[in-house]
């Protein structure tokens, strides 16, 4: 019989984005198969998009906490559930499946509020089961390879880490869905941009310099009358060890879709990526030409090797990076199955990240309306 | 039950590159369900690399013509099969599927000989079956968005049409399988770079341009010592109606990993597109600033959007091309299947651009023997 | 006979960088002459600089003061002088100048300490002569672009501005003399990576914004190891209008060259812009297809079109950027010559421009040494 | 006194554009001093013209045949002279100052016609003054890299060679002056495209590859109704050696300024060049990453060194890449002034160059008039 991971999800109904995302990521490489479904907190809407996907009758659920109930008792229920509801919902549907040792797949940020994801974290700690966060830009083949390229010091010590994730769908007011949910604080959290998406670029600048934040003094703005949250955010930051930084999130910045950017600078050597142009990595030994690593190519090392699926020069893009966030996910499930060490190379986000990036919000906030003071975020 | 497609594969064992690509292609939007398979002309291997995709032991098989044979008898038998052997061995292996009334999903070039290709255009026409060939290339977004473009006049009359895949794995003598089979006539064809790859090239530029070749002149090269089949391709081109091109196909050309490119210009503008950024298309009305089109963002239209999954900015790449041909099939044998007229929009390379394919190659090959002489290309 | 204005230079002797762009910024469009010098404080090297550069024997002075006098006393003496010493010498140099009734065309920073910029201030306000602060990237056509658009309203009312000028020369301890003095407090003045480009930043940002400064927060840093002066800054800043923005120096980011790179976002639309590919600038109108204007091509204007020499596609680069400045100058001495009032399109950077420049570099590093708090900038 | 060489000029009156360009080189680096012109055909525009640049009143002259005839006479008469007319007027007045031994700087196409190339080729061969043509792109200093990595056999032996050099300024008929002589065969000979831009794209892959074109096959087209040159050509290159190549040079590409762009393969590496962006130049060693060689950065040698004014990461332009011939002319001439050996580095296009020039259009217009067949070009 197929030997694919029983999948459940918990939102992620018709009308949603992230949900399908997350349905392609795991069906790209064949190792997980979607079973179940709570798909919407509206039971209609559940029980339609349970169907349009195919699951069996039995197996659509009205919501997430009778599903994870009757899911740990059959025989052949889900081993793992993927969370893709809006951030303050993360967290109630996560304990019900971490209690009974379901696996979680959650989408970021990890939940709305600092509260939650303390709590998040027990229940983690508490549970055999593991948690993966969908950081998924860390899934990139070229951001594997630029974590390794650091780790393993082509650029020396680490000085000056560049962010920034700027995008203009919010420039305007905005009535879609989308928008609303990104934009209310009773569902998003305290974060708006940084939330959304200074999380994602906070969690890229450590993944790949290896490095965390000391403190950060932060200028957060909403220009977009009326809105409750910032959808601009300036951010220095200071990293243990002495290196400094910027960070830059944006949702008004005309021209920018996603244009999430990572430029690390040491002492021996620079290193620039760019999520819109992800195979592509961009290596600076100081003194030589700037030379172009590509994904596959020439340059290109193991790390990068085992997230990618075809030859360089055929692009590779978002939804393959995010595949590898699931395909890593597969791999510590099976080693978990069958009671066996992961591999070594098999790195996914955690809790911890999560944990982390909730910080980086949340001192963000703080550093603003004390007018940029330093925040130091927790050890 | 899920309503998936059933598909077979032949060829595509274990270390094949091009059979995993369609496998992913079919898998990505969850219409396909692989289901049998003859993976490879080596009974071992076949069996091998059938237990590794999960299939059931009594549907992989030792040959194509046996599995043609008993899934035409099953019950819930495969309705398509996908072929991705060597060229040498499309046509065999098509005629069995065709004449039993199963669907062909086949990779390109068409075939090996002009008189196979011949052979396969009476299968296809003589089969109720439907017949798709992967050009892949016609499945990105961007490309469809050209085409819309050119179609609706924004280009004004065509005038001129650059195209050109440089490549450069090639460059010296390489023993592996990929490059021994691609430069051996017996399984490859009368064409190298132009069979491999110049076919994409001429395909592409027809498809977004509306045009057809009426003759072409060739210089074909070997460049590697040995080379039986040509790695270096000029081609000058005229098109119905007057339009003239270049087309360049190239295995030797260093720092070109997959550089497929096209240029066409019109008497109102010009359209730029390249494979390796294939997101973007860069568009130039005579007069006004050049500006770029991006996958879901402003200016882009239906024919793009139909055949995209994300938000712009989030990067779709080779997989997802491809992944659009097997969606447009699977539109295709959905209305065959309920005998329903297919929606105007669905399109997919046929056996006609598959048998253009093979008039290109071997008018390349003529020419370049009859000193470059132009050579007209069947009506 | 001839009409060009006729120019005297201090400092730029024979090994000198800046000395040789002025001089050929001052002859690119004919309409100057270097007809007298005072090249270097060492006299030997001032007379060989002199003789170099084909200066009649009786006009190349040991020191700027005795040319100043004497200068003003001849009957077709000098009428305008270029100042391009190190930093702590543009004030008492100026200084002579100014009093006599000699136009100053100065290189930037303003002076090396605020104490000299003060002095400059008054010495400029109470000669009747012209003072011209070379902040020549101002002088590149698509920045003059760009400020027009800004002006006339294009990008709607400005939220955010990212400028950065990253380097990467300084990387390691450097002994050479361009590196010398740029390092050393006493000839360059209390800001490093701020003092040298920095500025520039902070001038371009300014001049295309048409935006000031209300208030920065600085995080400075010296990373090699004995350095005096900062070699990296991250600062916060926040204009008068409510706009927000960042600003980034750095000489130790391998890679960059001279990266001044420009963006501003505003409520209709953005803007980029990139030193080192100067005659392209990015509009992104919000919710249409980015495009890029080209330097005379379709879509530029008048603003640019007067900084121009040649057709659009045939690059224009920093000498001729440079010798924008130059031009201006002219404009402005002719005018001034002939007592008539100058073009309203002429412009070029001020004593003010230089005042704020120091304003900036003293904010920064006042704010650095507060731990980065919010420093308020003289109105 | 000013050791600069004295400079007249036949052609380049008031509303020229390439004669302004020369001025502008020939002053660039201060070793020409313009005292001289025959600026116009039409005497008043003569006048004004001369009068517009300061010329003395007796050096302005109403035809270039009596300005050869006094100067020649004068104690300074002019050294040099700079012909700037349209092509055919190149040879009758080269003629008149190679015969009283004044060196010739001269814009190129060689001359109108082959006739008048052979007369020109003897009428250098006779005369002891210098001849120089201004194919100017072969003064930037990258393409100085690229022809030096080449010679020192970077790229080994050279397969490959594709250039092309679109426009789209002739997109439309147009009635203005410059696009008015460049489609008059009258003036401009033979060639349209192929002899404004084509013979540009021709002498660069000569210069740079060290290669002769042996043999070509061309297609030519006057897409623009009514135009009697062509405006598109598609050109088949045969080079002595074995290299293979295609040229394309269009005047009717929308999008396209002045896109000239060079690529050449070797069995070792790759080189591509755009003159859009001459400040770089990408190098492929083949099986490493493709980098990116800046003009006096990193992995930049000597030859471009020579080249180039002012540090890495500010652009150098079209006209300093002009200026370069110009001092590449200057060095001749003063070499020739002491009667002593030129510096071997020194290098500029020459008669011969110019006649393989008008040889390549001549074959292009032959080749195409005889449906593409090969035409040898002379030895």
């Amino acid at each position: 019989m197929s030997n694919r991971i029983r999948m459940g999800m918990v939102g992620g109904g018709n009308d949603a984005f992230i949900g399908g995302v997350h349905r392609i990521a795991a069906r790209l490489d064949d190792r997980f198969e979607l079973v179940a479904g709570a798909l919407s907190a509206t039971p209609e809407k559940a029980r339609a998009s349970g169907a349009a996907l195919g699951l069996p009758e039995d197996r659509i659920y009205d919501d997430f906490k009778q599903m994870a109930i009757r899911e740990a008792r059959l025989k052949n229920g889900i081993e793992t559930v993927a969370i893709v509801t809006p951030n303050n919902v993360h967290f109630a549907a996560a304990r019900e499946f971490l209690k009974r040792g379901i696996h979680v797949i959650c989408d970021k940020p990890l939940t709305s509020t600092m509260a939650d994801a303390k709590k998040m974290l027990k229940a983690v700690e508490d549970s055999d089961a593991l948690f993966v966060l969908t950081h998924n830009y860390t899934g990139y083949p070229m951001v594997r390879q630029a974590r390794e390229m650091v780790a393993r010091g082509d650029l020396g010590k680490i000085r000056v880490v560049q962010v920034e994730y700027p995008q203009d769908w919010l420039t305007r007011h905005e009535d879609f869905k989308q928008a609303a949910w990104r934009t209310d604080p009773a569902q998003s959290g305290a974060g708006g941009s940084t939330g959304d998406i200074g999380t994602h670029a906070h969690n890229l600048a450590c993944f790949v310099s290896g490095l965390t934040v000391e403190s950060l003094a932060a200028d957060l703005q909403a220009f977009v009358s009326g809105r409750q949250l910032d959808d601009n955010a300036h951010v220095l930051l200071r990293f243990h060890g002495g290196a400094r930084g910027m960070l830059w999130s944006s949702q008004v910045a005309p021209g920018n879709e996603n244009a999430l950017r990572l430029r690390i600078y040491g002492e021996k050597g620079g290193l620039e990526w760019e999520q819109e142009h992800p195979n592509h990595l961009w290596y600076s030994p100081f003194g030589e030409p700037k030379r172009v690593i590509t994904r596959n190519g020439a340059g290109a090392g193991e790390a990068a090797a085992r997230m990618s699926r075809i030859p360089s020069g055929h692009p590779e893009g978002y939804l393959e990076g995010f595949a590898n966030i699931y395909s890593e996910a597969a791999d510590a499930i099976i080693a978990h199955r069958s009671d066996t060490a992961m591999d070594a190379e098999v790195t996914y986000p955690t809790v911890y990240d999560g944990l982390r990036g909730m910080q980086f919000v949340d001192a963000c906030v703080r550093s603003s309306a004390r007018n940029s003071a330093w925040v130091n975020l927790p050890e």
